[in-house]
């Protein structure tokens, strides 16, 4: 699946998302709002009245402290997350809108919301006349800093935004980009209690997520969270410090091997953790009740104050926190764990991480040291439980997969009527009766045609497309199971593709077999590499303005970091060189707008191999192939491919003869289906000087030794 | 060439070269000075004593006002060059060690230089028992601050460097790194009237050079100077400056289509310049004489003083100056220079660029504007007649180069002796016959054998080796021509190489080709494509510790920015994306510790093209090949290319047949050298579903078929 993190590495999504270009929507100027002027067409019925809401947030705007003239709402929540819970979604709330990318802007006279191009139509729906659309990208658009500059005119305003809700560095760079337009207004950070939409946000809002927490077993996560704890207690030391704070999401999950369902599409649960070297505290919703609940989850056994060795209200001996063997486990309150970093800052040297909000980096400032996440290079690297359970859970995945498309192509041949959203639910439905499964990890990109080409299309009532036999059909899903997550793309078509269609197909295989097939010495990044999966594009002209790969979760996010493949202008601070047993995407694509989406996705796991020569003395990564579903023969022009190229094809469909065939036997049409597509590809010979000769040749040279003769 | 550069681009060709490993010397410590304790044998008689130096150095160094304690004396000279003048060889003079790259540190008590790998038994060889050895690299090795901090104990003591002779930003950085470590001791700027080096080094210094400056006829430079200082203050203007300061050599040089010879290898003249909106300075040695002295050069038909419309003592009618048609010329002297500068910063901002050297950055520093030099991307953008001149000079350095491999082939095979000094030195002599033939662009690298695997060797009397037909032969030189600058490299073998020096051999040509091959969308830096050219030694765990290629001037330096094609951990901020009509050397290599290297040197120029589908709607870059020498066939191992390689090799060669074959009919030899080496070869197929059949098929079926007749 494409990337859509706003969140945990929030700046690197961002320059993924960024280069995506929207020129169709460029003659659109950003002040335009239909349907708000007398004399428009009345504005669509989708739009959403904020006009009390505004004045409700107003009014508790002006009743903190500081005289504030503006409020800043983000989409982001206190941990970076990539999906914030329904309690979270301050923005949509204050805006009307719900799509996932957007910052709203509210003066006491005016209201603004900046969004980027895959929703200047969704904006344009849901936002009513109380608000400017601001989109982002196009010339003309105002930075929020420039826009804010202009509404505050002649006056000393302060503009708020809760400190909880970005991330330090957004923070300091918005105050400093404000404070170098004026001298009157100045970005202020606001504590969480005051948030003016928490404040007037009191009908209707969603209850904050409270849902189970789960262990997750030895046997799926391979190893137990003391000695997580442990190996970070000896990073903290290496680095001088005393205390780490965990606040990402992801990594409160795997470092405690826990698992929960508070967010959408991950298995996550709301919580912070702070890790020193003689205590370890878990911040949670609820914790009394989730402690001693019975697990609802029939791979659990224990309880989550067992599984933490605590007691039922959450406490430690000090002698097993001390070796780390009991985690602590508080009431989750934004608060609550600032106060508790005050105190631990006044002793120790606090190691928080690029992405912790200015109300952690605030509460620590005089002794923190900010450095990369250590917890996020160790999940990312698997340990061998992981990886075998990864493997697994793909080969679960991909003959499901493989079924369904087997299904979907047998039924659509027959004329049957299949949308963009009834297959994608049918597929959906089919994952999540499989084995250890646990949901979906984002939503199905289930594209046909025209929707293809739209990258981070989500097939909607409105845009649903039927699926037929003269175009081309993008299907890109994934699972959360126990054992792993997963995500792949394969893009087919269903009647007779074009020469054309056939080469962007051809030549997205060969990207992405050219980026399998790459070895590398170790300590490279990921954008050193990402041109080996585009020059094949790049040949006849063909470009895709999205990354190559990135890090995938085991059970847990289907976006996970440090590393990731991508063209980058400027490095990010978090990126990290690529390790052995990290798992990425593989998934270069070709959009054309209007007409098709081809991507291909298959998701690869770095490993040492031993080269032929190794006179470099240094080791070097490959990729080996994890998901096994077939390529589509009929989209595949071979006669573009080098020898390697049909060689490496040829060992994935070995492969997948080998793997996922067995776990089909139960179903003709599946197997006949895979049959169909995992053909041996004869290779010839590559350019020599042993001569060759074509049938026409041998004809001729038969025909005259035979007049001869 | 590979880029020796320790200038203009300090910074970033130091990433270059730091990259190269030196696992061989690490056995040695960093203060072990063979001969310089009692018992040892007797030191080397190649050893420079500068007990009198230092004692000289020293008082002059305490006769600075400040108490210095300690004086930092590095290569650089006041303009960053790569090659500073025989005067400004300052640390060698100090220190006895002459290599390209080292920095002395003098204090009361010691001296310590510290050089890289390429340098360490040179530095023994070379330094005194006065000096302790520290070689860069090795990890008992401290930083020059550390060392610093350790010598200067318990006592407040200043550290002096010449701020002339370093840049800003590393002289700012090392102020960072000793304050870092101690409160007592600071580094401070002294001015270059009291550098001890000059004050004490008053018997057996070299004059200043002041060779003569020559104009660059308009046929070779294509656009005037006066065009050029228009289109210079354009640029000065957009930024909302007053004034520009040009401060390397090679950017005074193409900005007047002057060139000199006071540097080696480069045609440079010691100059500052500083452009303002009404006004331009020049700076340069000895004024007077150089304005009105005839022209030596034979292609120079007027005077300096004409050539800059500027009066025999340089000064200018104000309308002139203001309307930038007279250049007025000013003795070089750095005090003026920074008196001149203060004066215009009290009204302007004053551009400098990242390479501006402390003393230039102090007299600015209020009014400063720091950014990358317009200079430097005009310069590497060739007009069409330097695209032309380029051709013609590669042509005719390509046909004497073939000429001379032809020969030296013949000779070899023939039993004849040759050294890698007297081969060097033949093809030296012949290309400084060439038409507009101005010297060499740099040291030829002339390696034999194990020779060839020091990646910047240069052969020496005690180093050299006889050229013979057991091992493989790289050669690299270039020429500098009043129409173009030159760099080529190919490496031979005479008698039989082993299948192992063909695999890498092809490996590298391959590699090469790739990169020869990629086409791009513009705006991406070198180093988002370096690893085109490395995929296929990674194949098999080869690498090369060296960047994949370097810009080239016109008749100004072979080395030169801001594009390269680089592998970087950390952009540069100096750094460019590649843009059309840009020159660069694409050179994989592979070098083997103790047995040989090979390097395949190329140089192509960007060009736009027409992609087949432009879809993208966005402009392409590909590469030209300019230079055209042929590879060696046997060398190479068919049977591991592709076809689009072998494609790309037969396009090669037909425009060798085409361009350099006419250019050699005075010379059977070469002529049949040539021909040996450019045959067509046969592309079949690539894999696909034509079945071909292999002349034993064919057999066996002809033999069935008469059989049956």
């Amino acid at each position: 699946m494409l990337n859509r993190m706003r969140c945990s590495m929030a700046l690197v999504w961002l320059l993924w998302l960024v280069t995506v270009q929207f020129e169709i929507l460029e003659a659109l100027t950003s002040h335009t709002r239909p349907g708000c002027e007398q004399g428009d067409q009345p504005p669509p019925s989708t739009r959403v009245n904020t006009t009390s809401r505004l004045a409700s947030f107003r009014a508790a705007l002006a009743e903190i402290d500081g005289s504030f003239q503006a409020f800043i709402v983000g989409s982001e929540d206190a941990h970076d997350s990539e999906y914030p819970t329904e309690y979270d979604q301050r923005r949509a709330y204050i805006s009307g809108f719900s799509g996932s990318s957007g910052t709203a802007v509210v003066t006491m006279s005016s209201a603004a919301l900046w969004t980027d191009g895959r929703y200047f139509l969704e904006a344009e729906q849901s936002l009513d006349c109380n608000w400017i659309l601001m989109r982002s990208g196009l010339t003309d658009t105002p930075a929020i800093e420039q826009w804010l500059n202009s509404q505050l005119l002649n006056e000393r305003s302060n503009v708020g935004i809760d400190k909880s809700l970005i991330s330090h560095s957004s923070f300091l760079s918005l105050q400093k980009k404000l404070a170098a337009l004026s001298q009157h207004h100045s970005l202020l950070p606001v504590d969480s209690i005051n948030n003016p939409v928490d404040r007037s946000w009191t009908v209707g809002r969603p209850p904050q997520a409270k849902n189970p927490i789960h262990a997750l077993d030895l046997k799926f996560a391979g190893v137990s969270w003391a000695d997580k704890i442990k190996a970070l207690r000896e990073n903290i030391t290496s680095k001088g410090a005393g205390a780490f704070v965990v606040n990402v999401l992801d990594e409160t999950a795997w470092l405690f091997n826990l698992r929960g369902s508070d967010v959408r599409f991950n298995p996550f649960f709301l919580s912070y953790a702070i890790v020193e070297l003689d205590r370890t505290r878990l911040y949670i919703l609820d914790k009394d009740t989730r402690l001693t609940a019975n697990p609802t989850d029939p791979e659990t056994k224990v309880k989550l104050a067992e599984h933490l060795q605590t007691s039922a209200s959450g406490t430690c001996e000090p002698s097993k926190a001390r070796e780390g063997t009991c985690v602590e486990v508080v009431e989750y309150n934004p608060i609550k764990v600032e106060e508790d970093l005050q105190l631990i800052a006044q002793s120790k040297q606090v190691w928080i991480t690029f992405s912790a909000s200015f109300a952690v980096y605030s509460a620590v400032q005089n002794s923190s040291l900010i450095a990369k996440s250590p917890l996020a290079i160790d999940k990312s690297v698997k340990n061998k439980i992981e990886r075998e359970g990864m493997q697994r859970a793909y080969n679960r995945d991909s003959a499901a997969l493989i079924k369904f498309l087997a299904f979907l192509e047998k039924e659509i041949k027959e004329g049957r009527h299949w949308t963009e959203v009834t297959a994608g639910a049918k597929l959906d439905e089919q994952r999540k009766k499989l084995e250890y499964n646990r949901g979906l990890s984002f939503e199905t990109i289930s594209g046909y045609s025209s929707n293809g080409a739209i990258i981070h299309y989500r097939p909607l009532n409105h845009t649903d497309k039927k699926i037929s036999t003269d175009s081309l059909y993008l299907l890109d899903s994934g699972g959360q199971y126990l054992d792993g997550t997963t995500d792949v793309t394969r893009t087919m078509h269903y009647g007779n593709p074009t020469n054309y269609e056939k080469e962007c197909y051809t030549r997205v295989l060969m990207s992405s077999i050219n980026l399998a097939m790459l070895k590398w010495p170790e300590g490279l990044y990921g954008r050193q590499i990402d041109a080996v999966a585009r020059y094949q594009l790049w040949d006849v002209g063909l470009v895709y303005r999205h990354g190559t790969g990135h890090g995938i979760g085991a059970y847990l996010s289907v976006h996970e970091g440090p590393g990731r493949i991508r063209i980058v202008q400027t490095p990010s601070a978090s990126d990290e060189p690529l390790r052995s047993y990290q798992f990425f995407s593989d998934e270069p694509g070709y959009y054309e707008d209007g007409e098709f989406g081809i991507r291909l996705e298959t998701v690869v796991m770095t490993s040492h191999f031993q080269p032929k020569y190794d006179t470099a003395k240094q080791l070097f990564l490959e990729f080996l192939p994890v998901q096994l579903v077939p390529f589509e023969t009929n989209l595949i022009e071979l006669s573009l491919m080098n020898h390697n190229q049909v060689k490496w094809l040829n060992e994935y469909n070995a492969k997948i003869r080998e793997t996922l065939l067995p776990l089909l036997t139960d179903d003709v049409l599946a197997t006949n289906w895979v049959n169909a597509r995992i053909k041996q590809i004869s290779i010839e010979p590559s350019a020599s000087s042993t001569p060759t000769l074509t049938i026409s040749t041998v004809l001729a040279i038969v025909t005259v030794l035979l007049a001869l003769h």
